[in-house]
C-alpha cells in the first residue's frame, strides 16, 4: 500500500476531494475479459448515496459513475480502469466555520498540521465522500469475482448502533435491504429508527458496529504472516473513514476464550474438511479455511455535531465550535456498502496473488 | 506488504521456519549512521525468548542474534540488515503426531490445503518462533528512532487474560516489568499466577488481551486514507501469529459512543494543542496529534492443548489429537513484546515516509 | 512498479487508451505546498502535441489538461493529483483494417495473445498516446523540482535520426527549440528537414536517438544496488513505447573502453569534487556524483507504414497489411518531451526516496 | 522495486558485503513443491566463483550456498528462501589505501556522499560479490521454471571484449562453456586469451559486452506499459554491477532503422505465429511474441587498476591511487551467469505476475 493505494495486484488508488469537481478511482490489474458496465457499478453505488433517508447526509449527489478507460465492448481489457464520479452539490458556504477552527475529533487539525494546506471546505480527503471511489472500485472487483468465484456472497450489515445491539436469534438476511440501516434484525431496525431520529433532530450523532460475511471462499487464500488475509482486511476495514476496531471472528472476545473453547473441531464432509463451528472467522494462520468470512468493525460517531465542542483556531485562540453543515447522524450506515466493495477488492486481490504464487492448486485431503 | 515483508521505506522481509536451522530477518531502508550492535537487540530478544517462567513453552532457545551485514564499526550503513538467530533446540520428535493429522484452530490445515507441502514438524511460518525475527527487526527500528526521535517511549503490557481484566485504578508502569504477563496491576498479576498455573497444570490454554501505547510521537505520521497510521498499525497487530481483533483509542467501543462523548476537546498549550481526552488513541483522519497512540488486541488461545479434540487426517479420517509438545498455556505473554517491535517498525515507517513527502515540515498552529 | 505505476513515493499511474473517451495520470506522494496550476502543466503538453509540423501525426488533439483533484488555491494538497486530457479527434474509421489483421513491430498480436481482448481502434495502451499522460505528470515533478531543487536543468534533445547523426561539435542548446525535430545541431536539423520530408511522403518511418541531460543534480541520489538512480532512469527510458535500448554516460561504447579510458579523474574544486571527464554519465554505483547525468536512447521506426508487409489475420490467414492512418514518420520526435518527463519523475521521486533514508545528510568530503 | 528487491511477486532481497562474515538472498513469492537442494544451487555459483582462471580475481572463495529455510524434504514450501553464503577470504589489508582515497570510476565517492559511512574494506555493497547472491536466488528461478516452463532455456556469452567483437557467422553455442570468457566464436576466444593476458600483466582492465538468449518463452508475458517484460529486464540487468547500457533485440541501432527495415513480418506457422526476423528480440509492446527473447549489456573497466589516477582522499586533498588489490581484468566475464540469473528472475516473476491476471489464458490465433 502507498498513500492512496490499495492491493496487491488488483490495485486500487482513489483520488479526489468532497469539494473538487470530481473524485474517483484508478483501478488496476482487473483481469481481461470480464464484462462490467457503468449500469453494473452504478447498482453499488446507488446502494451508498447520501440523502436516502432522513438518516444520511441531505447532500444530494447523483454519484453518477462513468468509466473512462479500460472496458471496451463491454468486457475489461486489463489495462487501468478509471472510474470517475463528479461533484455536484457542493455547496460550499456551508463551510465557512471551518476554515479557521479544527472541529475536535475530525482530521482538520492533523491534516492542517502535517500538509500545511488544506481543503477546508469539506475536510478534502477526509470525507466520507472519498468512500463513493471505492465503492465503484468494489463493482469492478465484484464483477471479476463473479466470473472467478461465481459462488461468492458478500454482505455487509449493521449489529450494533450506539448502545444497542441486534439480537442474533432473530438474524433474518432478507431484512438487511428493508430498513435504513442495513439491519438484519427486523426489531432492531424498528427500534433504532425512533433512537436514531431523535439524535438527529438533537444534532447529535453516535457510532456503530458493522460485520460483512464472505460465503463461498475457497481454503487456501492468504499467507502465513504478512500478506495474511485477515491482516488485509483488517487494513482494508481500518484505513475507511472513523473506523477505530476491527475483528475476525471472534475479535477480541478471542482474548477471553480458553483454547477447548476456540477450538473449531473438524470432520470430513462430502465435499471436504467440515467445521462443528467457526470461531476463526473462517481463517487460520491467515489462510482461508472455506467456512464463512466474518470481519466486524466499529465506526466512530460523526465528529460534525450541534453541541459546541471547546476547540481552537488555526491562529491559536481558544474558541468553540458548532457544526452545522448537512451530516449524517450515523456515518456507519454508509460504511455498510463501502465495507462490502473493500471486501471485494481484497478477496479479488487475494485470489489473484494466490493464483500467481500457486497456480490454484491445492494439497489433497482425503 | 509482499508475502513476507512489511514496511514502505523502513521494510522488514523475515524468514525461517521453527524447526529449520534458523531463522531471522532481512531489515532495509535503515538510515545510515545509527549506532547498533548486537548486544542492544539481545535485550528485547531476551524479553521474548521462550522458557523463561513456567508460563511460556519449555522449548529452551539462546535466540542469539547474530548480525551479519549492514553494520559497519558500530553503526547502520544504510544496506541491508541481516539478522540471524539459530535454532538450537527443535527436539522434532515432539511432533510425530501432527504430522498426519491437523490440530483444529491451528494453520496446519490451511497452509496444507494452500501449499500441498509443509514443514509439519513445528508449524513452519506460523509458529510463533517467527516473531523473534520481528522482535530483532523491531530492535533496528528501536535504534534509529532512539536517533532519530529521541523522547519515544513504546511500551507494552497486557491488560486482560481470559475473562480477568487489570483494573486501570491500579495502572503502574513500574509494576510491568516485574511479574512473567507483563502485567501492569499488580493485583491481578498476582491473582493471574494461580490461575494459570492451574490451565497450565490441566494442559489447557488461554487467550489475552494486549495493549501498546507509544508517547512522545510528534503530530503528522501518517496520510489520509490508505496509509492511515492506523491502518498500518492494524495491518501490524493483525499480522501476529493468533491476533483476532486490534482497536486504536476506543475501539469497538467507538461504535457505542456518541459525538458528545467520543468529541476529543481541543485547547492551546504552551507548545502547540493540548486535548482534553484521547478517545482517539492518538490518531485523528490516519495521522498522529501528538498525544499517546494506543493500540489494543486480543490474542487467541494456543489451539495446542491436552484435552482430546475431534479433527481429520491429511487421508481424511476422522480421528482425535492430543497435542503434547512444549506449548505456551498464554501465548498472549510473549505477544508483549513483538507487538512493541511491530510498534517501532510502524512508527519509523511512517516518520521516514512523512520526511520523504514533507520533509518534516509542519503546518503552523498559532 | 506495478503495471501501470511508475515511482517509489513519486508514483504516477497512466491511464485511458488512444480511443476512448480521455486518457490521464493519477499522481500520487507529491509534496504539499506546491505552486501548481493547469496552464504551468499545459506549457509541456504543448511540445509534445502532434500536429505541430508536418512531421508529427495529423491527428488534432488539444492535449487540454485539467487537474481534478490535489491542487487547491493554487497549491499541491499532498493528496493525488488527477490530471485528465480528453480524446477529441478519434476519427475511428481510419483503423479498419487492423481490426483484423496484426501490424507486424506493433504491440497488436501480442496484446491479442495476451488479453484476449483489445481496443483495435487505435493501439489502446500501446499508443504513443499514452504518454501526453506522462508529460502531465512530469509537469508536476517539474514543479516540485522547481521548489526542491530549484537549479536544476532537464533538457532533451535528438542526436540521430535513423543513420544520420549530429556533430557534436556544433551543439548548440538554443538551437533545440528552433526546429520541429529538437536538434542540438542547426546543421544537422537543416539536413533531416529534407531528408525525413522523403520518407514522409513515400509513407516510411525512421527510428531516432534521443539523449537528456540533466544538470543541477546534487550528489548522493540512488542506491547501491536495486535503487540504482541509472536502474530506474533506464526503466523509465524503457518503458516508453517504442524503446529498445538505453545507454547512462558512454553506454554500449563503455564495453570497449580499457579501465584508464574510462576512469574520470578526480580533484578537489571550491564547492566539493570535481571530474576531469564524464564517462560515468554523472552516476557512479547507482548514486549521483553531482556532475550532469546523461542517458540515451532509442526509439524504433513506427510500424505504421505504407509499404505492404506480410501478416496474419486473427483467424490465421496469411495477408499483407498496409497501414493507412495518421502516423508519425519519426515518432522519436515526440519521444523527446515524454523522456524528459521521465527524468523528472526519476529525479523527484530518488529526492524523496533519499530525504527518506538519509535526511538529506551528505558525507564530508573536505 | 524498493532499495535491495527485485521483482513483484517473485521477489529478491540481496544483503550482505564484501568483507562481512557472509552474503545472501532472501527470496519471496516462489511457488511451493519445487525441487530445488544446495547441490542445485551450487552449480550456478559455480560457473560465477572467482579464481577459476587468471582473468577473474585471485581471491579465493568457496561460495558453498546453505539454503536456511523455505524448503523442507527437497521441496520449495512457498515460504521465504534464505539462502546464506560465507565470506571466507577477506584479506582485508590489501585494501589499506582505499579508505582514505577514492578510487575513480568507483561508487567510493558516492557511497560516501550518500550515507557519510561506508565499508572500505571492499566496496560494500558495490563490489561485484553481491552478484553471486544474484545467481543463488537466480538458481531458484530456474528450478521453478524447469518445473512450469520446461522448454525454456537461458543462455549468456559474450559478444564483444574491449575493441573485440565475435564474428556472428562463427557463433557455436557449445563452444561457450569451453573458454574462460562465455564466447560462442572459438576463434575470437582464443585471440581474447592473449589480449586479456596482456592487459592482467600491465595491471589494466577493459569493458565488455554480454548477450544472454531466452528461448522457449511463451507469448504473452509483460503488460503495455510499466510492466512491459523489457522494462524489467533493462532494469534488472542495469543493476548489475559496472552496466552502462542495455539493449532489447536491436537495440540502439534500431534508432538507425526504417520502419520497412525493422518490421518482423509474420506468417502462420503450424504451432502459431512465426517471424520471418526479430529484430523485436522477441518483446513487441512490452509483451513476448514466442520469439527468442535478446538482451545485451554492456559493462565498463574494473575501475581498479594499476595505473595511477588523479584523486581526492576524504579530507579533500589531491593525491593519486593505484589499486593493488586482487581485482578482475575483465569483470564482464563473471556478469554472464550474474545476467543469466537476472533474465531468470524476470522470466519467472513475469510468468507468476501474468498467471495473477489472465490466468494463463491466451487470446487465439487461427
Amino acid at each position: 500500500m502507498s498513500f492512496n493505494t490499495y492491493g496487491h495486484i488488483f490495485r486500487v488508488t482513489t483520488w479526489g476531494e468532497s469539494h473538487g469537481p470530481a473524485i474517483g478511482a484508478t483501478v488496476d490489474g482487473c483481469p481481461p475479459g470480464v464484462p462490467v458496465s457503468e449500469t453494473d457499478l452504478q447498482v453499488w453505488l446507488d446502494r451508498r448515496k447520501p440523502g436516502q433517508s432522513k438518516f444520511t447526509t441531505q447532500r444530494r449527489e447523483a454519484d453518477a459513475v462513468e468509466i473512462l478507460s479500460g472496458v471496451f465492448e463491454g468486457v475489461t481489457t486489463g489495462t487501468p480502469i478509471q472510474l470517475l464520479i463528479r461533484n455536484t452539490d457542493q455547496r460550499s458556504k456551508d463551510y465557512g466555520d471551518i476554515a479557521e477552527k479544527f472541529r475536535p475529533g475530525h482530521a482538520d487539525i492533523t491534516y492542517w498540521q502535517k500538509y500545511g494546506v488544506r481543503d477546508y471546505r469539506g475536510g478534502g480527503r477526509s470525507s466520507a465522500r472519498e468512500t463513493a471511489s471505492r465503492v465503484a472500485a468494489g463493482g469492478v472487483a465484484r464483477a471479476a469475482l463473479a466470473s472467478l468465484l461465481p459462488g461468492l456472497g458478500i454482505t455487509g450489515y449493521m449489529v450494533g448502533m450506539g448502545e444497542n445491539e441486534i439480537d442474533r436469534a432473530r438474524f433474518d438476511r432478507g431484512e438487511i435491504g428493508r430498513n435504513p440501516f442495513w439491519c438484519p434484525d427486523p426489531v432492531a431496525a424498528q427500534d433504532w429508527e425512533g433512537y436514531l431520529d431523535g439524535l438527529r433532530k438533537s444534532g447529535s450523532s453516535v457510532g456503530a458496529t458493522i460485520e460483512v460475511a464472505i460465503a463461498g471462499c475457497p481454503p487456501g487464500l492468504g499467507a502465513p504472516v504478512y500478506a495474511k488475509i485477515d491482516t488485509d482486511l483488517a487494513a482494508a476495514m481500518m484505513s475507511i473513514n472513523a473506523v477505530k476496531g476491527v475483528e475476525i471472528g471472534e475479535g477480541m472476545a478471542a482474548g477471553r476464550l480458553t483454547g477447548e473453547a476456540n477450538a473449531d473441531e473438524i470432520s470430513m464432509g462430502p465435499n471436504g474438511p467440515t467445521y462443528a463451528s467457526n470461531h476463526a472467522g473462517g481463517i487460520l494462520g491467515g489462510i482461508t479455511t472455506g467456512q464463512d468470512i466474518t470481519v466486524r468493525f466499529a465506526v466512530k460517531p460523526t465528529s460534525s455535531i450541534l453541541t459546541p465542542r471547546k476547540t481552537i483556531t488555526k491562529a491559536g485562540a481558544s474558541t468553540e465550535i458548532v457544526t452545522k453543515g448537512r451530516h449524517d447522524p450515523c456515518v456507519g450506515i454508509r460504511a455498510v456498502p463501502v465495507a462490502e466493495a473493500m471486501a471485494a477488492a481484497v478477496i479479488l486481490d487475494h485470489l489473484l496473488l494466490d493464483r500467481a504464487q500457486t497456480g490454484g492448486k491445492r494439497g489433497k485431503i482425503g
